[in-house]
Order: structure tokens, then sequence, then C-alpha cells
């Protein structure tokens, strides 16, 4: 028989990695809760009418189908078949497919029980998404997004207080981080005051590359796109703003005065500053950035970028404002602002500088050895003792070895085991060993449980 | 545009449906982890030939496929095809399906991974799995198990801990309920001293629907199957022991003294009911049953199952030991036994029996009104200040009339909403109404935060 194994570019997790994974999706969580949001879930599985369409051409054939249940061949017919059209014949054999993000089930929910919730609508979802993407380092088929959007408001506190969450969740994950912050409007403003508002993509998928080919490299992918000489000098004092975010928008203020929408975005960009709490954080710092897009995409406000200070490792954080996200379900008007965190890149980061908690909750605090039936008998009051307080402990299941279970403590990382051989329990005793220090003491039993409630 | 809808089977949570979700989830994984269980997680998806062979043949019927990304077509030749022999080609365009339970993917873990966990291994996992059923009331194709098992030992000091875990389960849910226990072994010591230990299966699937069907039944339905007059005359007294435990033991005892393999079981069931606590509980009966099977499969040992003493809804949690579970991949002479918690089943009793707890973690606690832009900047701090604390608060994004926020607050359940107008601006106070009894009172706005504190 084979090893068994598990597909390509999907993850088993061992404890180990639980109880890291549960430390971010529960610091996320209690932050959601703070910030009042609600949690909601949807199915696994979703209509392919949910999903087609709404991803892009590539998002489209990245979504994993489901096989009808029963006979899905009786469904084609024999000239069907020999035609031999893949994807007019996949629309026949799987009506449902994976869940591929948070975003549109979360649409098509707001839509289908509008009569269920109140709007503002504040809502958290933390559930897997697969896509069927070529698997490489830190991509996967499957991996869990952490949302949280408000829908049918388009008060600007909203996008204040995204600033606020993520300031708060990367505090408590103890991670420096710099939020980028831009606005559609603004490079809307940009394209309309360089002559090229048909151009906007194109300036903003070339425009986000700052970071990485700098001023140069722009220049470089705007004329392999037939921009021209003067449209690119036009453009580069927007890629150049200095000073502090005040000082970027007062100089934006003037090259934008002539975009009535460049200036609404400024504007936004400045209520969003000024709410924000004014104590300077050297962990979390705000920076306007004109050349932030996200791949745009339906924003058509504010947009969000979380980057760490001290890993390279891309975004890990995103969001922003759309206007019409339900549109695409039949519900117009209702203005949405939404964030998502990156829990595995989070993790990667965490990992690297090595800033996981060392003690995590969950693991077990104490193992019962097991010296025989007798003692086993003696022992087991003691251990429902410390259950009862909240204590995780556990026996050892067989009689065996008291060096196999110290063993076994060792490497379950469990840092107190309690035995009690014929001696003990003569007197009425029980050894405790800490498994960090090595040190025994012999203690009544009566008091093992003051050990953990002092 | 159509309304947008979910695949049949399926179901969207809402935020009240996830706060009493997540009550079951968290009541049970925190009983888990001071068992001194271990979380792990399997991907949804597996290779078809984990799943395959494992569930009978209507299971593998029921398993949920992923058909292959890209060209699947391209893998059947015409002659595939026109034969049209939909099982086989099934297997050829897709490879893999979606989790159908969460104890085979327990055994391949274990089997993938063992280099990596130390034995004995106690594990919990709370994961959905999908199932292609025809979707009823009550069953649906997505829904969540919870199991707990160990593995790597014999030892029946689990099956007393098994037993101690429901009993904290269920005591923390606040629900009555009876634990039925008994053996595979007793179950072929019976079939063995009436002389038909081949048809074993058939019997023990007679003999569990004593409880629906009563004696009579039972008899009617070994009639059906052709079990012979005297066969039947000598299976009687098995269903019908009487008295408390020990007492249907003792008259078992008698009944199988020709079994070796029947007093094995008895003397299996003496030690789990001499090792548990000797107190009687009323709100947690433990009741050996000679007619419990559960259809059996993969048991060899303990069998268990809990029933609700409050509401008739079947089983709400069962399982066994099975000595052979990682064979089916290759690792034999694991010993294992395991629990799986209802969670979907527990909600229903709870929601019958109106058992939810009234206040849930999670609610937002307090609305900050919002009646401008002074306003809202004189009430941020505060807001700010009471989340530190810990207190999960909202403002209403929205200058909206203040009746709107009122009822915003009510439908979200919100117990407090705090206001801020012209007066208490001047004079450093906020009204705090509480939406329960309607009074409003006038407080120095230093001292909001105290009452949370008290």
């Amino acid at each position: 028989m084979s090893k068994p194994s598990i597909p390509k570019g999907t993850r088993d997790f061992l404890p180990s990695e639980m109880l890291r994974r549960n430390y971010i999706f529960d610091t996320i969580k209690e932050q959601f809760r703070l910030f009042g949001y609600e949690q909601i879930e949807t199915p696994s599985q979703e209509l392919m009418s949910t999903l087609m369409g709404k991803y892009g051409e590539e998002g489209d054939r990245l979504v994993f189908r489901i096989l009808d249940s029963g006979n899905w061949l009786s469904k084609l017919s024999d000239e069907d078949i020999l035609e031999r059209n893949v994807a007019h014949l996949t629309t026949k054999v799987a009506e449902k497919g994976l869940r591929y993000d948070l975003t549109v089930p979360f649409a098509r929910f707001v839509v289908q029980h509008k009569s269920e919730i109140s709007l503002p609508f504040k809502r958290y979802q933390i559930q897997p998404v697969w896509r069927a993407d070529r698997p490489q380092k830190g991509r996967y088929r499957e991996f869990y997004q952490c949302d949280a959007d408000v829908v049918g408001t388009d008060s600007l506190l909203m996008e204040v207080e995204f600033v606020e969450l993520a300031k708060a969740i990367f505090s408590k994950l103890q991670l420096k981080v710099v939020m980028l912050l831009n606005n559609r409007k603004i490079l809307a403003g940009i394209a309309e005051s360089i002559g090229i508002p048909e151009r906007l993509t194109e300036m903003t998928v070339a425009m986000d590359k700052f970071d990485k080919v700098g001023l140069e490299g722009v220049i470089e992918e705007l004329k392999k796109c037939e921009f021209k000489e003067g449209c690119i000098t036009a453009l580069k004092p927007f890629l150049l703003l200095e000073g502090d975010n005040e000082a970027q928008l007062s100089q934006l203020e003037v090259l934008l005065k002539a975009s009535s929408i460049g200036l609404e975005g400024i504007q936004e960009m400045r209520f969003i500053l000024s709410h924000l709490p004014q104590e300077v954080e050297e962990a979390f710092e705000v920076r306007f950035d004109s050349r932030l897009a996200r791949g745009l995409g339906y924003y058509t406000g504010t947009i969000m970028e979380i980057k760490s200070h001290e890993v390279e490792i891309g975004s890990i954080s995103g969001g922003g404002r759309y206007d019409n996200l339900t549109g695409i379900f039949g519900e117009k008007g209702l203005s949405g602002v939404g964030i998502s965190f990156g829990a595995e890149r989070i993790y990667d980061v965490l990992e690297k500088l090595d800033r996981f908690p060392k003690e995590l909750e969950g693991s077990c605090q104490v193992l019962f050895a097991n010296l025989g039936e007798e003692e086993t008998q003696y022992l087991l009051p003691l251990l429902r003792n410390l259950r009862e307080k909240g204590i995780s402990c556990m026996v050892y299941p067989d009689c065996a070895k008291l060096k196999k279970q110290l063993s076994f403590a060792d490497n379950r990382k469990i840092p107190y085991v309690v035995i009690a051989g014929s001696s003990e329990m003569s007197e009425g005793k029980v050894t405790l060993k800490n498994m960090t220090t090595g040190v025994q003491e012999a203690l009544a039993k009566e008091r093992l449980v003051e050990q953990w409630m002092k």
C-alpha cells in the first residue's frame, strides 16, 4: 500500500500549527467583536451563477467546480461531447463551485437576507476559500480569509474605524506595520489632469509598481504602454510628492486644482487623517501614498494596504470602498467598505520574527503518570479536581515505564508531571515534577491544586 | 435579475445563529482542551483514493467530487464517452473529493504524520463535512462534526475519560442526557451463544431497533431475516435484561458463561463503570444497553451513544473503539477510540428547550449616537476608551434622526446608547440610555466607563 497523501496545494495542520493559527484568528476575531462587527458564515459551495463573471477571466478559470451528483453524463448528448467544447460542457455538468473569496458571497448574502439584517450592516467572516491556482511557496489552493465589511453607509467614519481596527490588531500581534492610504478619486483626478482619463487603469497599474521598480521603472512601463512623452512628464510630480501626509496633500491640491473629483479625493483623505487619534505611533504608521492602487478593481473611494515594517513579504492586509458591490445581485445604491487580513502571511511574518507567544493556550498543563491500576485510582480524583478548576490535564493511558511517560510529556511540551507510587500513596502524597527545571517536590495530595491557584 | 440563492441543502448563518453555534463549538472545544486533546485540521479536499471504499457503497455515492481543473474532457477518448459508463468516467475526471467525515482523514493524518506526533495521540477536530444526500429537515449537505479520538492505546481509561468528557460537555450545556454503553464483544458473545456467530451484523441491526419498535418489532424483523425460531427464543433474554447496570451485567454473565469473548466484553464494561466517579447524577445517566449497536461498522470494543432526556431527536453524540482504523492506510496495530458530538442536533435541542444563554458573547454593548460632526468628534475619544477596556462598541456611521439610530440599536440588541448633543457637550456630559428599561441618565463624560467597570 502506498503512503497516503493529500491533494497538491493543500495542507494538514499539526497541533502546534493550530495553536499558532488560532492565536492569529482569535486576535483578529476579538478586535472585530470589539469594533461591533457581527460574524456570519456562508456555505462552501455556491451556485456557479453566483460566482461566474465576478473575478475576471482568470478568476473564472480558477474556481473549483463540483461535479453534479448522480449521472452527470446523461446531461450530455453524444453530439455535445464529440464537439469537445470543454467550457460549455463544464457548465452542463457542474452547477456548483467552491467559494473563491468572501466578498462575492457576502454581497449575495446581503441581497438575499436584506429583510433579516439591519443596515448599516457590519459583518465579519473568517472561512477558507479555494482557488485552483498553481501551488507555489506561500500560495495554497485552500486558505483562510478574514474579512470585515460595512455596507449601507458612505460615512468616512468607517474608513477611520478600519484604520483603528488594523492598528488594534497589529498592536495585539506586536507587529510594526505601515498602513498606506489612497483614494481612487485622487487617481482619477491625476489621470484627468494629465489628460488621459480613459487610461486610468493602465496608469495606475504602472504607478502601483513604483515601490518595486522606482521612478525609472514606472516611466519605462508607461513608455511600453505608449503613453505620450508629455503625459509622462506631467505625471512625474504626482509620483514624487514629498514630506508628511499633509505636506503631500497640499502639493497634490495645487496639482489637482482643476479636477473636482481629485479635490474630492483629497478632502476625503483629510477627513480620515484628521479623525484618527493624533498620537504618533512608531509601531503603526499611517501614510498617504498617491501611487497605491491595489489593482483598483471595484474600489471607488478609499484604498488601504498594510505592509510589515520588519519582513519583506508584500501586503498583509488590504481593502477599500466600493460603491456598488451588491449591484451585481440587483441591489443598487448600497455603498460598502471593507478590509481583509491575510492570516497566512501574518503567520509567516510572526514565524520569521519568532514573535508567537511562548505559551499558547490550548496545550495540556499536567500529565498524571500511570504506574498501575491502584496508583491510577489514587490519582484520578486529583486529576478531576484540577480539571474542574480549568486546568488542562490527562492521565497517561497505559501503565508504561516512567521514562517513557516523561518523554511523552516532553514531546507534548506538558510542563508538569504528577507521579504517585506506593511510597507517595502510603503517605497521602504526590510527587510533582517540573519538566522545565527538572525539579521534583513531594506534596500532600490535597495541596496539589494550590500550585495552579496562586 | 433573479434573486440570488444558494445550493440546496446548504445554509447561510446569520449573526444571531453564529453566536449560538459558536456557543456550542466553544463549549465543546473548551472541554476537549481541558481533557488534553490537541486540535488538528485537514484539507477540505482529499484524494478520491483516500475516500473511496471507506464508507460503503452508499457512502461512496454521496461523496462530492471536484471536477479536475483545466481540460478534463481531454482525458476521455471518444470511445470512453460513447460507452457511457458514468462510474468509470467519473474516476477519470475527478481525482479529488470533499471530506465526508473526520475519521478517515484522521486515520490518513496519523499514518502520514506518524513521525511528527507522539503516541498515544489525543486529537480533536471541528470542521465541516459534505455529503450529497437528499436534503430534508435537519439533514444538510454541509455540516460540522466535532470529534475527539485517541489512537495508540487500548487502555480502557480512555473510555472512562470519554464518559467524563461527555458529562462535562452536556453539563456545561445544561442538558439532561443518557449515555448508553455497550461492547461489540458482548454482541459477538450473544451471537455466539445463540448459535449464529456468522450473522452478528443482521442480529445487531435488528436488536438496535428495540428502542423504536419494542420486543415484538425486533422479533418481527428477525423472522423477516429468516432467523430460526429457536434462535429467536434464545435471544429474548438478552433483550430483556432488568435492573441497574450491575444487575444486568450479572444476568448477562450467566447467559454468556460459555462465551469467552462475551465475558471479556462484560469485564471491559465493568472496568469502565467502576472507574467512573460514583456520585449519581440525575442530569447524566450512564446506562449499559445490551441492544446498542450503532451500525457496528468498524467498532471492535466499546460502543457509546448519547441521547437527550428532554427532546426526542435520536442520538446527539456517539462513538466507540476501533482496533484497526489506520490499517486501511497500511499502519497496523494502532487501537483507537473516539467520540463525535452532533453540534447541529445539539443546536436543535437547545433551541427547542430555549436553553441558549440569554446573553451571548460577541454582541455589541454600546452604540454611540451620531448627531453631527462636532458631536462625533466629542464622543470618539470616549468610544476608544471603552474599547480599550474590552467593551464592544460602535458609532452610528451617519448623522441620522435619533429615532432611527435607537431603532437600529433595538434591532441589533445593543443594550446601551450614548448620546451627546450641544447641551451635553457644553456641560462635559453624555446621556446614557438603557435600551431595556428605557431609563436615561446624564453622566460626566469621564464617568461613562465606570458603568462597565463595576
